[in-house]
């Protein structure tokens, strides 16, 4: 994420599942009273280049999408959202998207049903990851639901052997789905191992419970961390805001912008597209915090989580009337 | 399906799969261009008893549902629609409800996107099915895909013994579904070890090919099963209309009625409901095939499978257009 | 098991397990003492058809074998003993011969340490069952345990289905042993299914009891059997001797013989074995119950199953000196 | 390894399969002519803290061990060895004793039969890891067996992290058995993970180049590990020797000592107990190479691996009568 990067074709790599969001058309109400679903594009990583994107980062992704409509619904999407979607890895082996049906009863009484077993994305192959592509970004992005399963798992493992080798920064997104894992003792392990290679950490509080598997605290997490390879962690605290550690010891504190709810679906991963566009644009750790916030804000006032990825334009202009 | 059988308190209990079919709002084009979808209960057992309640009968169903919005809206649609829901397991170890996204090109082009990893229906149990339910029916409605996997399959063939052994006719809707199958051996097995306990067996040509794991014809088919506990065989032959056999000897023809077809799903639920219908009224062999073709026809021209099931009016209404 | 079979090329063809005992060398001791095993050939089916031969039997085997030594070992020394081994598969798929580790504390406690997590013969599958085989055959010995798991639960089925098909009769060994069976609802259904399809019947009291899934006695047990295909039950209920039911209503019972017991294993393997021998020579029902006493006695005197099968000359002197 | 180490409890805790061993009591022919198999423990870590012991260490180990007659035999065996087992864990969930059946048809050609099906050890979990016993030890030996499945896996790393937590070193012996793996792929990935975080690594060239997915050279691999945690890497090159490799840039080679080889199994357990017992003596690297080498000749001469271990006084006559 510095000048002497400046020549790696893309900004971001993203590693992990492109999925598809069904979300409630009538809302405000239960969803056995929804009789109709908007199908976009969703998942984590995917939502995080796809913001990425519309805020003119280059950005690519790495993942598998099934031989079927959804999965061609699902590249041709990303494609046009201006994603690089040339590593994205067709399965043989009839696995489908991962789907969420989305409920909206009320802006607080927001819940997902998951469609996630057997999905396509947890089948990519370490094998099937590509050194030279990765080589190729400033960044590689892991989001934390890729380590739920082999092979998914091990193809994370590999990516991050490749971007070590090559000098691309890790960010880690913690991205902590439970309905995945087999055990939160699983879950500690491989974040913990993921995390001591990570340069970039991102998540709640309660991700970093988890990776911890204790009630922990912003202090002894990040002095821990930065024994190893982070040099950045972020950890965020709902409305309260979030904080931004870094390894030579300054604390930066974010507060969140209000805005009009109507679902919190997408919030996070508004956040870190935004946070992650403003550092690569050189602005500083207060300037993306509130780059972050103001993102977060916006997609928490629309419908859907990828489509309404907001612009550069949109969020200066939030902050602005926050000022 | 006799006279003495009137005091029973159920014509007909199914046992299979309740699911959701997700049909493509806009359609006359590829799935991928799809953006909204329209929400159904389906599943051939679910919509057979949703047919035949709206024509009257007194139906019921054994089949297991998820513990989620999706299964509680199937349980309220069927209970709404007349079936009685009692004896519907809800899963408890998480798994969902199967899917069936329909993708329609054109009238000759209809597809499923099917998600059947892990979904409830399969996961009924032996020790779930309830004998004294099962007494109570005059006929026992066994779906061929319940017997794709375990424990469904030793779910249904708990039932076929409590039938047997109480008296209850077996109807077997072939219903073969390639997806959910391991190996075409394994279903030929199974096919045929439930088809020699049945006395009413309905399937197209092709089904029964998949029973016997060869292409065959009418004439060694029915003499095979005759020699079993068969009583009546249909087979239907597409737009050739159907053959409906007797074991003593008679073959009945029915033809297909012509009409505008906007999708093919559903013909062969709504074919069985309006078939078993008309014969548990009364009516004879060649007026009940007649009641099939004009409740599949009346189908194929709409938009759903389980909510377009016709009333006998509607039935009724067409036959006479085309006596 | 008529006249009209004699020109048939095998009495029986048994279809199940062949695998191998691994019995204390030294013996009289807990097995955390033993320090030497003998390798022999070992499972219920196999013995039964080692039994037969050496009594005279034309016999076969259809099972699956370890690609190994064990594998080898075990399809060399059936056809050593006069076994026809041409229809055992080699497995292809690195599965392993069954293992049974047998402690002998004393006469009285014997136990044993079964392997028997993806064994190979539970992975033969239906298409590897050979019609023409069996129908050389006058009988199809079908072993209880071959219907644990998938796909040698198929296979099973499709000899089955071969036996009726070719006027072979089905001689069901109920062989049950519960650590292979998920569930005591499964076992009651295959073991049902199977045993309506069967013309002869053999097994213990509390076999029968697993079957019908509930404390039963033999009155209601026959009763029910004789219904279906069966024209003889043998039940039998240890030191208390055994009882033979006929179709015809015939009850004839078999006595016990004392012997010096090493150990308990192999002897429902050697009783059904001169049990099936006797009848197949056209000796009575009385008669085939002594010979198959008398081997039981003798071979739970003697350290192995396979290897201690007993000659007819063996079996007629022991019961000569208890008549 | 150091001085300031003295004071703790164990000097090498290993994590991995405690096994049995049936070896061929009639051996010098193929395995299908063996009757008779003698028992032993085995597998790598437990015959290593079992040579350990017999050397002098204090030992203990970390397993899981089935419920069963082998269970206890081991956990006595090792026991009685002076191996601490207070954290082996039985096994609640019917999982059994590896297996490991070994052929010596001649010195040149051994070969071993395993049933790793299953088996208990690689059901060790992360939780039944215990802190406070791994602070103990001056080193953790982790077998590399013992990564190849979950969620033994996950207890190794769930080690691992206790062990760097605690300043315990952590030695990895690479112990490569391809039948357990899935994939190269994952293999590679999993050694990686583990090799960055040991500090002394011991293998064969044919197992790192396994490590590193690819045929290598001891420069480039001890160039790589050197850059993380390792201080010293041992690379074994059959009878060609060893070499040992330090951080500070030192190259010690090991020579093969010749003798009457009746088996080649054991060999490398033996060599790696009596290379750690030296270098846990204070002996130099190249005496302990010494240490290895013979220790190695003296079990490779006899029939088992465990219980052949040898003691000082052996080692140093070999070590003698070849200078």
């Amino acid at each position: 994420m510095q000048q002497e990067m400046v020549s790696k074709k893309y900004d971001i790599i993203a590693i992990g599942r492109a999925c598809l969001d069904l979300n409630a058309v009538e809302y405000n109400r239960p969803m056995e009273e929804t009789l109709t679903f908007s199908k976009y594009v969703g998942g984590s990583p995917a939502n995080i280049v796809i913001g990425g994107a519309k805020l003119g980062l280059k950005v690519g992704f790495i993942g598998k999408i099934p031989d079927d409509q959804h999965g061609r619904f699902i590249q041709k999407y990303m494609a046009d959202a201006g994603v690089d979607t040339s590593n994205m890895v067709t399965d043989q082996e009839g696995h489908k998207a991962g789907l969420a049906f989305t409920e909206i009863k009320s802006p607080e009484e927001c819940s997902i049903l998951m469609y996630r077993e057997g999905v396509a994305d947890l089948y990519l192959r370490p094998e099937e990851v590509n050194e030279d592509y990765i080589k190729e970004a400033k960044a590689l992005l892991v989001s934390g639901t890729a380590l739920a399963q082999s092979p998914s798992r091990e193809a994370v493992f590999q990516a991050i052997q490749y971007a070590k080798k090559h000098g691309v920064e890790i960010i880690f997104e913690l991205d902590y789905r439970g309905y995945t894992w087999k055990s939160v003792y699983e879950t500690a392990i491989y974040y913990t191992l993921v995390a001591e290679q990570a340069n970039v950490i991102i998540g709640t509080r309660d991700e970093f419970d988890v990776m911890e598997n204790r009630k922990g605290d912003n202090a002894t997490t990040v002095e821990h961390l930065f024994k190893h390879r982070a040099r950045l962690i972020v950890i965020k605290h709902g409305v309260e805001g979030s904080y931004a550690y870094t390894k030579s010891g300054e604390t930066h504190r974010g507060t969140a912008y209000k805005s009009k709810v109507l679902k919190t679906f997408g919030a996070g991963d508004s956040y870190a597209a935004a946070f992650l566009y403003a550092l690569l644009s050189g602005k500083n750790i207060d300037t993306a915090l509130k780059y972050a916030s103001a993102s977060a804000a916006i997609v928490v006032s629309k419908h859907s989580s990828s489509e309404a990825m907001p612009t550069v334009a949109e969020i200066e202009a939030l902050i602005q009337a926050n000022e």
